[in-house]
This record gives structure tokens, sequence and C-alpha cells, in this order.
């Protein structure tokens, strides 16, 4: 059965997955830049981006499992980019350069249409308009029997888990504080939408959380 | 100078510092029950209560470090007990029996004036009407040169954050949810309110965080 999985979704201490006025300069926001050392210093990410080096350890499993099994991913219109609204045409597409590090189909949740995109490594963008159980319905199809991985933003993400479609949640705690931004636990009961910490792992750098929905 | 501490003070990952419906069976809320085995497992808190036995360790560290050069404690009124409103008599004397694990005079905000009571083994309830500064006065002047620590619960120290009154922050995060209840951070500016994330340290129970004022 294809599950959809979130991983490797950072918050602060305050529990923000973003800091506020997200651009071009600011892609997770301003502040939010310090949510994610601790990802882009192991080495499974730093083959994500073709780099070499890294560590290994804690945080590196964790990174590597998110990878693992995963057949398709849909993203927030956020995620994508910093445009907001129509499309002024179609030079953007999404942060990550000529070759993104999916190599699978990639649904971005839009309210505006938008031909697919098909990038190097296998990464195809498509947009989808009709909503999250429509882009659950196809990212199922294209995942060919393998999971879904959600990326984000915040939004997205309470989006699903309201709806009771996340199957498995890995939330990486950064001991930082942002003050303001997207909050991933603000009207949030996860107790009553079923959830639960399945496990809980430390490494010098960040707590890994992982919640499941109670059996 | 006299500091005004706050330790120990244990939140859920979804930030909740109590679960809902506190009364005489549910002291921390629904489900609050969750958030302290960390601290009720440690050599320092059998101690505070009589008891032998308890771990050593990071935890353990933490507890004694809040009860190091305090003079003086204050605490929201919903600590002291669950009784609302005016005191129907003077039987109440707080959750922790004859001899309170406090041993120094303890200022409770409240908005009805009662007698002050002392208890066995140096613990003086005293109550106070006059609000957050009112009692942050008179527990300076009864600390004596030492710090105040502040308890909770999450309105007072909110109240007190706000007011840019609390030096030092000691937060902890169990690996639990408890989707309602008394959120910490909802509605706390804390990067505004000029506070960061100066430490942080995690045991197998538990992560700690201590915030502080940026200099």
């Amino acid at each position: 059965m294809t599950k959809l999985r979130v991983h490797c979704f950072t918050v602060s201490l305050d529990g923000f997955g973003a800091g506020p006025g997200q651009d071009l300069e600011n892609p997770m926001g301003i502040g939010g830049g310090g949510l994610h050392p601790w990802l882009f210093g192991t080495r499974t990410a730093n083959q994500m981006f073709g780099r070499e080096g890294g560590a290994a350890g804690i945080d590196d499993d964790f990174v590597a499992r998110g990878n693992e099994n995963i057949g398709a991913w849909i993203l927030g219109r956020n995620m994508f980019g910093p445009i907001r609204g129509t499309w002024p045409d179609d030079n953007w597409k999404g942060w990550w350069g000529d070759n993104p590090p999916y190599h699978v189909p990639v649904f971005v949740l839009t309210h505006h249409a938008r031909e697919p995109i098909a990038m190097t490594g296998g990464t195809t963008f498509h947009f989808v308009t009709g909503g999250i159980e429509a882009a659950l319905k196809l990212a199922t199809a294209a995942a060919g029997g393998r999971d879904i991985r959600l990326g984000g933003g915040v939004a997205t993400i309470q989006q699903y888990l309201r709806a009771g479609l996340v199957d498995e949640m890995h939330v990486a705690m950064s001991p930082v504080v942002l003050g303001s931004g997207e909050s991933l636990f603000a009207g949030m009961d996860l107790v009553k939408l079923g959830y639960e910490v399945a496990s809980c792992a430390s490494s010098s750098s960040v707590t890994h959380y992982v919640l499941k929905k109670k059996a």
C-alpha cells in the first residue's frame, strides 16, 4: 500500500517551519536559514546536490530514510517557489536548478494551471489545481506501488494532516527560535487527528520525532 | 543582581505546557502526565520529595541547576491549585503536602487576597493581588540577593516574558503530543522579545533548551 510520508520537516523550538517574508533571497523566510544546517551537513544531502563529503550518523540516517522507496513527491506551491498568483511566464522552474533532487514525478499544488516541466535527472513537475486529494491520486498512480513523499510547506502538510492522509511524519526540531512565520502546530490537534510520537532520537544538532497514526 | 529564572518547564512537541481540563485528578491537565516522567526519574527530584534513588546524568543536572541559588519562587495560581475564583476556605495549601519542595518564600499570583500560609520546611505561601511586577518586587526583597525561580504555568510565564522580565528560561521538550491545552509559544514572538536559544542538550528522554536574552 502506498504511504504518504513526511521526512526531515524542520521546525524551530517555537514550532515554525519557515520564517516570515519568503522571497528569492529568503526561500525559508526571514531567519528560516537557521533551521536546516543539520540537514545540509549530512552525507546524503551532499550527494543529493552532487557534492562530496558530509557526515554520517543519526542525522544522515534520517535523511537517507526519507529517500527510500519514494515514487513521487507532493509539494505546496510555496515550496516550489516564491511566485504567488498567476504564473507570469514559464521561467520559474523551482529553487533547485536544472537537475532537482527529486528524480521522480513531483506534483505541485496550485490554483493556477501550468504545463508540466520535464527537468534533467527524472524530475517532472506537474501542476495540480484540483486540491490535495486529486494530487494524492495522481501521485499514487505515478508512484507505481512505492510511497509518496510530502514536502511542505506548513500549510500543505496541515491540509493533509487534517484530512487524515499522512501516514508518517518525521519532524526535526532545530535549537533556534524564529518568533513568527508558519507554525506547524498552531490550530492543529494532533491527538484528535490520531497521531502520536512513535519514536525520538537526538544528535548533537537536532532532535528527531517520528509521528504515526495510533494503531 | 537578582535574576528571574525558569527551569524544567516541560512542553510537548506541539508546545503545550499542560493539557486541557486541569482538576484534582489531573494537576497537569488531561494527558499532561506524559510531560514529566523525565523529571521525576531524576535523583534530585526524588530527594526533593524525600525519596531514595533516581538517576544521575544530564536530566538530573538540569533539575539540580534549577535549585541553585534560589531565594524565592513565583507561581501562577493554577500551579498552586485547581481552585478558581474566590477561596471557599483556607483548606487548600497546594499540591505538595505539609512540606512542599520550595523551602523559601513562594509568591502566588491571584486576584483573590488570602493570608500567608507557613508550611513545614521553610516554605511560606504569600498571595499577591497586585500583578506580576508587584510579585517580582516582593520576591526580590525576600530572595535576599539570590535569584527567583518562576514556576508556571504557561499564562504566568508568558506574562513575565512579554514584560521582558525573564532572564533565563530552561524548556524541556518531551516526546509526546498533547493536541490541546496551554501552548507556551502561541502568540509569543520570542525573537521580538529578545530571546535566543543559548544552549541545547539531549538525554534519551528529553531535549533541554536554555533561552536567554540576546546580549
